[in-house]
């Protein structure tokens, strides 16, 4: 705290903490989430172990200082503080939007853009960071996002790293338009597309994209790999159509990433990183190579909320939140049923493609509070694995 | 925080913060300890580092949403984050208590239902996790806890693990029940017995039991153990019996622990587990036979505050704690002075048994300040090692 | 939270959140800073990666309790939760001051009692924990700080050890005196000594001194050493003359660290540690002998208010502040233009030298956010290097 004296303010609460002043320069606020999973597996090839865990307990300080204002978000759940930063940026007002400096997701992917409370399912499909973009969820460096007339806008240009990565000279850059030109209490139609550069450098890590095809704590395949100590570079294109209508949403992604490469990998290294031997002949003496891979991901994912609520878009994000609660339904809550169907191919290597099917059901006990129930059918055509999870969530947030 | 609008509220403090909405619907809190310990050995064969240590350093973050509620503990003094979850879990209101799904203590032997504030010396005896339920202070699952008439009642079903341990496939079980037919103002009586089994299994690490018998950071008797990845299980139960009577308080637990195994410890490893060679001949093939174990272990602890407070009894937990503060002694503080009598033993091993007997003295400047001195003579029967400790506290809650 | 019933208080913010009970017994607080870094290497012999860091990332808590405080402050840049640890301590009004139990900074070196959010330059001198005390800037014990007229006085007696070192029997105290005898609106004149004493001990890591003399993240010079397993010990003495005049402000430290040793290191640990071959001759049996070592640090550093604010002197710490907001300047800030010459030699080996030009431009947006920028040259006489750094901080606190 400063040492002048504070301004005077009024509090509330939701369940955290929130105080603004009375002249409304200021405020501060504590809020938070905990995700708490449960794993059950139908284990096949794979054998995952079935437990339970903390996917995310978080903790969210955000503040306003007249026309600026700071996000400090971390997760307990990443185990070092160093992984757990999560939002943690200064902002300035700027054109109908803000100017962000630190650590904040590039703006690519609609799935990436919705919040973890207020995705569908318990995780987010291979079109973000949870696959074509493998732990490049949150970045550092300085961008805007802003809304103009029905437009969502965003663009930064980073570091390739977050604070859990290790200091490197990789760069990127990103940039996503959305566009809403339905959006009533009723409906909403939403198309947007987003274009991304990652080029690694001096100390950089691999840049890879994975694909978790039967829920987190599964199986992973690798469905492309560019080595970051050769300077590898990855571009990428996505394309989205979302829409609501009353208790209907439905919402699709596809997305082509290019991941440029000239090396070899040996046979061994190749087997043990993509779980099967190459689907090609290597070199007796170099070994395995590895060019350019072309990663196609798509996914189409819908939800009918069985007690009439209607999913609401939040503009500046561009994005869907879930619906406004009501508590029409059984045991004071809403209930939604989901499908998807979500698959990645890396068109380069015969047979590496994965795909995961989930059909689920979420209850809302009120704004705060979520439980979800996710039935995932896992697929990898290149180990032949069918490992299947049965994912549930208790979900609080404040 | 939510986007939508918070309630208008009330906000207090006695150290931290706390907010409450008008209509009482909502509430959060931000609370915290700290714990700073200076530990002073008297060396014998064991020759521990006499050293300053923060014993515990927390956030606590509450709130109230309807009838659920939120805890998100986090202490800074475990190191790393998934270490340093202490109670992260999510309650609902049912039958004169909760359901709790998440990160919370089993209900097992009355000082580990004590809070590590309200408890009369350094460090819990042997009956806790302190000992028979070595690093199993935590685990994650779905409970119930509650008060029916002078019943004060507790059962969890667990996965074997907290935030802090390999996801497993580990389970158990525990429950409790206690007993206070006497609770007035002036004395209490407290009667309590509870049951508790852990079954290890995938990836389960091993389930032992260790006496630390000289302290903190002094030195630790492995005292049972038994496979994780053997499936080894574990069986206890335990009895309770505690009372206050005007400034006098005693309280004494008996419990009794079955380590269930049947396999071969190398000789080398046994002595390098157990402090000492086997007490019995192996065989020279297969090494060391560890069959069943049952550990005894029991305590007789109590103490008189000396400035005439009555220390009271915590109903929802069934555990006693510390003296309503009246300021009547010196400094302005109360004083409270201790005594404790604490040992276990392993019934299959001849002189496996470790035992620790501390004297000490509290002042409590305020209701959220306490000081304490403890002097703990230690006894290893197994080793021969009598280490002592002069350890004392610095406390503050808020 | 205390179960006894909080008190009504008063709600205030200046981007965090601070409650005061209304009798004034009691409030909280919970505050925060970020530092968000970029580094950019003119690279020589050395060649340290460009990267973005968050320099801080802290949440701190306070609270007052009648005459008690209490301060936990984490720090989630440091990657794990013990190293994260800053001022974690409770404290008690004592003649005109307060006595501290727990971690806080031992008091020596006027640059070091200058908060992070106030130091003129990215880094702070040589003469801090940044050089000559390296890794050494909190300690554990107990101390007292206060000021009695015109003199700001601290001592401290500490463990060798914060919550991120190992433990260990190391032990050491330090005393600082600074007197004001000139401290008006306009200007003041600041005159300090201190005195500190190590004494390594078991399991004590061993005493350095380093020189960062290209910035955070570059190049790092060992300047000397004493081996805690050997129980070494260091003394230093340390002056300050410091005073500002309207826009203009000065300071300057002078202080002296003797490493005490009388062993060998082996002639590849020698270069392997301070980058270069011994500069005389290493013995082929024994090694590289390291007897007593003298290391000598100077500084001086100024800044020029371009928007004619006065930097103001902090009595409490005996140190300066940031100057006091305006918003005269070009987009409503204050301009600050910077400079420092900063150097450490070891006065027993030939050519150990390292020093650190900085020139620099500060722009505070208002009284919670600055952004930095520091030109600094680099030049290790020992190694040759002369590495460069363009350093950039946007920095906020609440």
């Amino acid at each position: 705290m400063l040492p002048t004296a504070a301004m005077a303010g009024n509090a509330e609460t939701k369940g955290g903490l929130k105080i603004t002043s009375d002249d409304g320069n200021f405020s501060g606020s504590l809020g938070g989430r905990i995700h708490f999973d449960t794993y059950l597996f139908d284990t096949d090839i794979e054998d995952p172990t079935s437990t339970t865990d903390f996917r995310r307990a978080r903790i969210t300080l955000k503040g306003n200082i007249y026309d600026w204002r700071y996000v400090l978000e971390q997760d307990f759940a990443a185990g070092d503080t160093h992984a757990g930063f999560r939002d943690v940026f200064l902002a300035h007002e700027f054109l109908n939007g803000e100017v962000r400096i630190g650590q904040f997701k590039p703006f690519r992917s609609m799935s990436e853009m919705t919040s973890s409370n207020e995705i569908t399912f318990l995780e987010r499909p291979f079109s973000s960071s949870t696959g074509l973009f493998d732990g490049h969820q949150f970045q550092q460096g300085i961008g805007w996002t802003g809304v103009l007339d029905c437009f969502t806008l965003g663009m930064m240009a980073f570091n390739l790293r977050d604070a859990g990565t290790p200091r490197n000279e990789g760069v990127g850059a990103s940039g996503r338009l959305a566009w809403h030109p339905i959006n009533t209490d009723y409906k909403t139609l939403h198309i947007g597309t987003s274009v991304s550069y990652e080029n690694a450098n001096q100390d950089s890590t691999d840049i890879l994209a994975e694909a978790d095809y039967a829920g987190r704590r599964g199986p992973s395949q690798l469905m492309a790999l560019t080595p970051g100590d050769l300077g590898g570079d990855v571009s990428t294109v996505g394309l989205e159509l979302a829409g609501s209508y009353g208790p209907l949403y439905l919402q699709a992604e596809y997305a082509i990433g290019d991941f440029e490469g000239n090396y070899y990998l040996s046979e061994f290294d190749y087997e043990d990183w993509f779980g099967a031997p190459a689907p090609f002949s290597c070199d007796p003496d170099f070994g395995c190579f590895i060019g350019n891979q072309t990663v196609h991901t798509w996914y189409v994912q819908g939800s009918w909320m069985l007690t009439g609520e209607h999913k609401t878009y939040n503009v500046k994000r561009g994005a869907f939140n879930s619906a406004k609660h009501t508590g029409n339904g059984l045991w004071g809550g809403s209930w939604e049923l989901t499908a998807r169907y979500d698959t990645m191919e890396n068109r380069d290597y015969d047979f590496l493609e994965a795909s995961s099917t989930t059909i689920g059901l979420n209850y809302y006990a009120n704004s705060n509070i979520r439980f979800m129930v996710n039935f995932i059918f896992g697929d990898d055509d290149f180990t032949g694995d069918e490992t299947n999870q049965l994912g549930l969530r208790a979900q609080v947030r404040w």
